[in-house]
């Protein structure tokens, strides 16, 4: 069934799941096991009527007079969003941003390791990293070995294009993507963009008087 | 005119606003003077009737049959997003994210300086940083002084919404989150939030068989 969904499923929605996956997590850890729709819409600062749309593109959840189970909930939502199990994910480009992320600890909450890194330069084989750095020469044999479906981009603008046909030749199928071009790939590979000064420039326009 | 226009005008029309004056500074560094709509929309990886409508909202561009200029059509877009000008930004929480993002070079380069940084551990005033690490205490100073309206957030989630009070009390009206929480704000405040390991999750669950 999810196979089928999928494509019908607008992204805001998965965005707003994984808002609704944080906002019970925090309920678990205070120990909260129900929860009413009302109130988990303002935990994600959403209506309580776009809540309700947004799961049932997955189906009944909850019961009437009783709200959610936080738990079967979160499970879900987890199973949905392929964060169950931790997935491994690879970096290429370790400049500052790469080395940043690298650095990084929040990811492994989340269901998801930075199991290597790449760059071309072989000097950046830093040892204070604590995930090793390889040259892109084994940037193939890594992904086939360990069934790597997603890379984090961290390389110049100007390369970015370049690395990210390689990554998808190698069989990499979702690019989150932090150069700040747009990349152009086949329909079957997922981009997301992360542009940090767009962001910026975004909050800029509205603050204007 | 800009003023009224403001709140009419949807977010994700000021993002492709973002990408757009991206595509008219490569074309400007390849000494390239007019452009189509088509071959912007191209270059953006939008239709050209999207780009057509969104720049109705900012009033007439182009001349039928000649289309924009580049250097006229990336003043203007630098000028509705404020970032013609230098603009000055702090950032709050010197953890790895926060220095890994005070070592980023992109900035400057889109218009923005992030001036100080701030961080309740003295501990980090590192003396590797390029940018000066301040107290807290020295916070409300500084945003008076420089006339500071920008602000990014990379504090840990329990602290965020506590900081994002202080910051907001001292005259920031737009916040840059980076940390997993959603920001209970006034409504003159914009915040934008930044959650890599979201980003995942959403590549994650398009990506799944």
């Amino acid at each position: 069934m999810k196979k089928n969904l999928k494509s019908d499923i607008p992204r805001k929605t998965i965005y707003r799941l994984s808002v609704y996956l944080r906002c019970l997590q925090r309920l678990k850890v205070n120990k909260i096991r129900t929860v009413s729709s009302e109130a988990l819409a303002k935990a994600a600062q959403v209506k309580s009527t776009q809540l309700r749309k947004d799961l049932t593109y997955f189906g009944q959840f909850g019961t009437r007079g009783l709200g959610y189970d936080v738990e079967q909930l979160s499970v879900m939502m987890g199973d949905l969003l392929g964060t169950t199990s931790l997935q491994p994910v690879i970096l290429v480009g370790v400049g500052n941003l790469g080395l940043a992320l690298l650095s990084y600890h929040g990811f492994e909450q989340e269901g998801f390791e930075i199991i290597a890194a790449f760059d071309s330069d072989s000097q950046r084989k830093r040892t204070k990293c604590r995930i090793p750095i390889f040259p892109m020469e084994d940037l193939a044999q890594m992904i086939a070995d360990q069934g790597v479906k997603m890379a984090i981009l961290t390389v110049p603008a100007p390369e970015a294009q370049e690395v990210a046909n390689q990554l998808i030749g190698h069989g990499i199928v979702g690019i989150l993507n932090f150069a700040p071009i747009m990349l152009h790939v086949p329909e079957e590979v997922m981009v997301n963009n992360v542009n940090l000064a767009m962001e910026l420039e975004n909050l800029s326009y509205f603050i204007q008087q």
